[in-house]
C-alpha cells in the first residue's frame, strides 16, 4: 500500500441556502487499502452538479441523503491503483461514485472502465457520462422529441443543457436554448450549432420565444425552475413534453419553491410534464454512450469542460454551478 | 313553426371573480326554425359545469372563448321539435352544446341521440355525458390506471371525482375520494363505494392520506388544484400519474393561479403530470358510453345528479358548482 493520507471533504451542515465554507470539514484520514471485491481508485477529475445540493438535504428524497459527517458524495474519474476484483486491474481508468476526495475504496460493482483513447478523461463526467445520458434518456425517451419539432432547453450553457440542444439538432428538431450573458449564448449557438438562444438576464424571454417558437414548444428541458419554466409553459404547443430534469434556480432557496403557477396550460394544451432521475436507465448507458461517442467521432456532438483546479477549492468551485459561472460540465481537477 | 319566445342568458361582462347576475342578460327572441342541416330542439335539461367558468374568461384556451352578448354555451339534453336533416326526426332525444336557452336551433352533425330506455335522460349529462367521458379516460388513458394500484380523486362529490372513484374499484384499484362536507363524504363511501374518503374542511389532508395511502398515490385525478394539488404531490408513488382535469379551487380566482409549489416530486418519484380535454376522444364516446351503460345495468357505476330547476335561476345555479352545494352532476331542469 502507498502510504499517503488521503484529503477529503466532509458535509459538516445542511446548508441553508449557498453551502458555506463551514458547512464543510476538510479532513484527511489515511488511505485505505481494498477489501475483497473493492478497488483502490486516485481520484483524477471530480463531477461537480447541481444535483449534490439536493444531497446536502435531509428528507426524502430519489437517493438518500449524504450524512452530517460523511465524505460528501460526487461522481468522478481515476486511475485503479489497487484492485481485489477480478473486474478490474491496475491502471485501469474507471467512473463511478468516488466522493470528494482523493483516494477512493470503493466497491467494484459500483465503477466502469472507461477508455481515454475515446475521449478525453473529463469528457466522461461530461457528454459520455452522467451529463449526457441524461440529456439523452430525458430528450429521447421521457421528452419523446421527434424529427421537426422544437425543443427548448434552459440552462444551455451546462452540461446537461448544451448536450441537449445538440442532440436535438442530430434528431432533426429545431434546437432553442436559454442561457445566461453572453459567453454562454454565443458559444452555444456558434460553436453548437443550436438554431438560437435567448439570453434571459438581458432579454425578455417571453418575446425571445414567441419569436423563436412561433408555433409553441414541443419539448421543454427544464434544467432551472422558477420563473423561466413558468414562462416557458405559458408557449406549449398542443400536446408538448415537459421534462423535469432540475430546477436549480431553486436548490438554494430559503423560501418554499416556486410552483409553476400556469401548470394549467398542460390542460389546455394536453401537455404532460415529468420527472425524471437518470439512474433509471442505467441499463441503457452503453447503448447511449456508443451513440454519443459515435457523434463525438462524426464532430456532430461536442464536449465543454470547465476544469477548475485544486481539490482544496472544492468548496468555492462547486458555487460556480449556483453562480452560473460555468461554461459546460464543471469538473474538479484532483489529480494528473 | 311553434310560435313561441325562447328565453335566453347571454353573456354581457367577463365576470371578475365568481360571476355576478349582472354579467348576464337575461332576454328573450323568438324560436328561429331550423335551415339545412339545423335541428331545432327544445332543451329539457342543461348541464353546469366548472368547465364553463372557463369559457367566459377572454383569451386562448382550448376551446374559443364566450363572445359578449352571445348565448352563454352550455350542454343539454333535449328532445327535437323540427327537423332538417335525415339523421335526426321528430321527437328523438339528443345532446349537444344547446347553449343557455329553451330552445335551440343547431347544426345537426353536433347532436348525439340517445335513447332514454337506457338511462333517466339527465344521465346523458352525468355518468354518460360528458362527466363520464371525462373520467374515463382520464382514469383509463391518460391516468393509465392499472388493478391493484391506489387512485385518489379530489372532487370526489362532484360529477367527474365520483364517477372516477367507481371506475376505479371496477378496474381493481383502491379508490381514495377527497370530498367537502359529510354528506358528500358519506356519499362516496357509503353509496358509491370507494375505500376512503378525507374530508378536506374538516381533516388533515396530509394525515389522511398518510393513513389511507400508505404506499403512496399512483394515480392522482385532479379536480381542484391549489393546495389540494400540492399536498397529494407530497405523497405521489414511484411512477405517478397525476391527470389534470381541472382545478376548480382558483377559476374564480382575482389573484394569480397558485402553481404547485411540490412539483419537484415529479422527479423525485419519476411522476409524471399531463393535462386533458374529454373533446380529443370524440371519436371513442361510444366506447366508453356502451361499456358504462353495461356497468350501470349490472350495478357496479351508479349516477347522481343534483337537479336544480326554474330557467331563470341559471345564474345562481351555476354558483353551487364553486361553493360545493352540488352532490353529483349538478344539471338545470329547463322543461318537462
Amino acid at each position: 500500500m502507498i502510504a499517503v493520507t488521503n484529503r477529503q471533504f466532509k458535509l459538516a451542515a445542511r446548508p441553508i441556502g449557498l453551502p458555506k465554507r463551514s458547512d464543510w470539514d476538510e479532513t484527511s484520514a489515511p488511505v485505505v487499502g481494498p477489501s475483497d471485491g473493492e478497488v483502490l481508485v486516485a481520484v483524477l477529475y471530480l463531477s461537480l452538479d447541481p444535483a449534490m445540493r439536493g444531497w446536502m438535504n435531509e428528507g426524502k428524497s430519489y437517493i438518500a441523503p449524504v450524512g452530517i459527517g460523511e465524505v460528501m458524495r460526487a461522481g468522478g474519474v481515476g486511475r485503479v491503483l489497487e484492485s481485489k476484483d477480478p473486474a478490474f486491474s491496475k491502471g485501469d481508468y474507471v467512473v463511478g461514485i468516488l466522493g470528494v476526495q482523493e483516494y477512493a475504496t470503493v466497491r467494484a460493482k459500483g465503477l466502469t472502465k472507461v477508455d481515454p483513447s475515446v475521449a478525453p478523461l473529463p469528457v466522461f463526467l461530461g457528454v459520455l457520462g452522467m451529463p449526457g445520458m441524461t440529456a439523452y434518456f430525458g430528450l429521447f425517451e421521457v421528452g419523446a422529441a421527434k424529427a421537426g419539432e422544437t425543443v427548448v432547453v434552459s440552462g444551455a450553457g451546462g452540461a446537461v443543457g448544451m448536450t441537449v440542444g445538440q442532440l436535438a439538432k442530430i434528431k432533426g428538431c429545431r434546437a432553442i436554448g436559454i442561457a445566461g450573458g453572453p459567453e454562454k449564448c454565443a458559444y452555444v449557438t456558434d460553436e453548437l450549432g443550436f438554431d438560437a438562444v435567448i439570453d434571459y438576464k438581458s432579454a425578455d424571454l417571453l418575446a425571445g420565444l414567441k419569436a423563436h417558437c412561433p408555433k409553441g414548444i414541443d419539448v421543454y428541458f427544464d434544467n432551472v425552475g422558477g420563473e423561466t419554466l413558468d414562462v416557458c409553459l405559458t408557449r406549449l404547443a398542443p400536446h408538448a413534453r415537459v421534462v423535469i430534469c432540475g430546477a436549480i434556480s431553486q436548490y438554494n432557496n430559503t423560501t418554499p419553491v416556486r410552483g409553476p403557477s400556469n401548470y394549467l396550460s398542460l390542460l389546455v394544451n394536453r401537455a404532460r410534464m415529468e420527472g425524471m432521475v437518470v439512474f433509471d436507465f442505467a441499463d441503457r448507458y452503453g447503448i447511449a454512450v456508443r451513440e454519443m461517442a459515435g457523434w463525438m467521432k462524426e464532430g456532430k456532438l461536442k464536449s465543454c469542460e470547465h476544469v477548475a483546479e485544486g481539490f482544496e477549492t472544492f468548496p468555492e468551485a462547486l458555487l460556480k454551478l449556483f453562480k452560473g459561472e460555468n461554461l459546460g460540465k464543471l469538473v474538479l481537477k484532483v489529480a494528473d
